[in-house]
């Protein structure tokens, strides 16, 4: 993995020499660590083993740390950051697609470098999906079943074949996806540059610009709307594409997931025109425009920004604050909590609410005509608690830094929801760089936690887990 | 049930007469409404008929909502408020223990209204223990499981003889605590008025005081003390007591929600103290003094207030914010979500992390050396989500009004959780009267349904209730 990592780095290195930047030095040490650290692991690893849940967890968590740290290394060596602190959170940014970014002046910063930051972004969208596919039968019934995918069994050896070809297909939809903004962009009037970096981010939902007023710089409304449908399809189920590809679009329109997911972006564009309109004095067209954008920026988790949303009336700024705890779909790039999650919370309260009138009544929750599993409704209901428990207990130590409450939830809810920017001192027009150190790292944390959905890093607290015995 | 209401509301009655003050017409008015639609509606009532689910909660609905309608009359008709809304406001206010109010300057008011705004808190803190013990037996295991009554079966007739021998047990442990609580605060130096109208929202937990600087215009702290520690034996278990009363305190020092309600006011205290000291420079002993009696009205959802804690540091504001939504113990006359819910909760999500490592096992939750039973803690995780979903949704609502957002959420979790004061325009020294109609009726509503732990609200959402043929 390690060497993959390394080969992709070579890309940007490739590019320093081209432009003859004098980010060459950092980038050939970056690269030279990761393929000596690669080689050295793939040589000293047992070449036989197999892999069971804990390994699964392990080996997650494990290549996470690992391209993070790595990844790091161009921006510290290259002098872009002050601190090594500031590389992991830019590095960790782009990995888990969030778009929070800590540099205040991308002009100042080497091309080859903006390049690296823009396809952290892609290798971690599409890295996440791969992992999914990969890693998710290990973790339980819940998250495949949330998935939709056609993986039956919950053992690794009987599923392999048929999960390799479902990423290689994922894999194939993500590149097309992604040559086909960059072609769009660059008719819009985008450089080849900016088009793919753009590209990049979008399809991955991270939200890494090649300009400090993202989007806004162009002021261009074919680049927006091309921006917007990328950034929708990114935020959909990957998966289903892919069924669609397969067995006919219908099924696509037909999702219920897809189908919430558009209603959302829908009510909550509208929700935000109306309030631009009413309380803010816009004109209608602009404050359609502007919304449209936002909303589809933050529930997709991208973070692009085409207007200082912080400035925006309060009602604007909590529709966009609740966005980012919905997030996108299952099965997508974006980050947040999943519509697919909050149907089944919200079926469920529905549900609950019926029983408490009938005691004795079984009531079956039903997505897309299927009846979903007690346990996976049991493990949505805990996912659900343990994301706010995050939020508010990372709230707590990042407010102790001194950030106002506001900004303090924003900020939070912006990276455990891998969005980007938030509200007030980590708004669209401002970067984390004027955070604490303390802040940087829980923040850091959360961007972690939100990517791997809590659970892959929550289960490292739990003795079982450091236990040498296995009796699973 | 209104004409007992009619009676309570002589007392203030007689005291407008005896000081000859000018609430006398409106309170007489108001009085013989509440006697003549008690007395039609009891001349008009079936004597007999089943008191089934349905008609559980409508009774449960119904009480409150001409408890509240008929208790803004005095109010209302004394010229206190300007209009009925935020009459009916503050009589929500009142009898949900929330504790917020519309009245700017408390000198303005005469004195016999205060008394009648004690009252309510009195009555309302009261009634929902007994509304608790009648009601919820037919809404099912989970809230009956939680409250640790002994009551064994799910039908009314079986189990009424030992109900209203609870409820007798709590009404008198109730009124000893409260004439404790009033000799106390006498001998601190309060007058008598005073003291039973702190006693009256005290024990009530809800946070009306004689005084528009509440608490901290005494300046005592002998009368802190007092509060702090009525406020906390309040904000427990009230079956509890009666438990140690009949069968040894050690049951009291050993349940674990006691325990766990304990430990978070400690460490709520310590923390707020320490931020207290570091980022806002203030004396160790004075800040401990402070951060106690404010945790213990905060998470009791008492909303005394001993400082202007509006003006705190954010850590210190958001543990406040964070213990509105906690609350205290069930079965206690605080609001929140309780601390017996969040204790299901964790547990739940700590057992969560352990079947993702081992997805066969079954894993039990026990408190109290007791297994919890499966339907019970899905009832808990959909309460959780109801109770986020419903704050939000109050959210977006007043803050479409125009209030800030960290205004707007501490305006509703303070509402929701029936605590009174919250932050910023809300805040401990000002009042709800600056707000829009619309924020107010909204508000309004959040107390009823934090109150009436939202179940019994939310059912009437519910096509099956509206359907005249019955099947259980």
């Amino acid at each position: 993995m390690m060497l993959v990592y390394g080969l992709f780095m070579v890309v940007p290195l490739a590019l320093a020499i081209v432009w003859r930047e004098a980010s060459i030095g950092a980038l050939t040490i970056s690269v030279l660590s990761c393929l000596v650290t690669g080689g050295v692991m793939a040589f000293l690893a047992p070449s036989s083993g197999r892999i069971g849940i804990r390994e699964g967890y392990a080996t997650v968590l494990g290549g996470w740390l690992f391209a993070s740290l790595f990844g790091a290394l161009p921006y510290w060596l290259g002098g872009v950051m002050p601190t090594y602190i500031d590389a992991v959170f830019e590095t960790v940014s782009g990995l888990t697609t969030t778009g929070a970014s800590v540099i205040d002046r991308l002009d100042d910063v080497p091309r080859s470098i903006i390049f690296w930051r823009s396809m952290t972004h892609w290798l971690g969208g599409m890295g996440i999906i791969v992992l999914f596919i990969v890693i998710l039968p290990h973790i339980g019934a819940g998250a495949a079943h949330l998935f939709k995918a056609e993986v039956p069994g919950p053992t690794a050896d009987r599923v392999s074949p048929r999960i390799r070809d479902t990423a290689i297909a994922l894999w194939i939809i993500y590149t097309i996806l992604t040559v086909a903004e960059i072609v769009l962009l660059m008719l819009a009037g985008m450089s080849l540059f900016d088009a793919v970096n753009h590209a990049f981010a979008t399809l991955a939902t991270g939200g890494f610009s090649t300009k400090d007023a993202s989007i806004k710089h162009y002021d261009s409304l074919a680049i927006e709307l091309i921006v917007v449908l990328f950034m929708i399809i990114a935020g959909g189920n990957f998966a289903l594409y892919f069924q669609g590809w397969q067995k006919g679009w219908h099924r696509v329109y037909r999702d219920t997931e897809f189908k919430v997911y558009l209603v959302i972006i829908a009510a909550s564009t509208f929700l935000i025109a109306v309030n631009l309109c009413l309380a803010a004095g816009e004109e209608a067209g602009k404050a359609l425009r502007v919304a449209l954008f936002q909303v589809a920026s933050i529930i997709t988790t991208t973070g692009f920004a085409s207007a200082d949303f912080d400035a925006w009336p309060p009602l604007a700024k909590l529709v966009l604050f609740i966005l980012m705890f919905i997030g996108g779909s299952a099965g997508s790039t974006a980050g947040g909590i999943k519509v697919s999650r909050i149907i089944l919370l919200v079926k469920q309260g529905w549900a609950e609410l019926k029983r408490s009138l009938h005691p004795r009544v079984v009531v079956s929750i039903c997505v897309d005509q299927k009846s979903v599993e007690p346990t996976v409704l049991n493990t949505v209901c805990q996912f659900f608690f343990l994301y706010m428990f995050t939020f508010f207990a990372a709230v707590l130590l990042v407010a102790a830094t001194g950030l106002a409450p506001f900004d303090a939830m924003s900020a939070v809810a912006a990276t455990l929801g891998n969005v980007g920017p938030g509200f007030g001192v980590v708004g669209p027009t401002t970067t984390y760089s004027s955070l604490s150190p303390l802040a940087k790292t829980v923040l850091t944390l959360c961007m972690l936690l939100g990517r791997l959905e809590l659970f892959t890093l929550l289960v490292f607290l739990r003795p079982e887990f450091w236990r040498a015995h296995r009796n699973w």
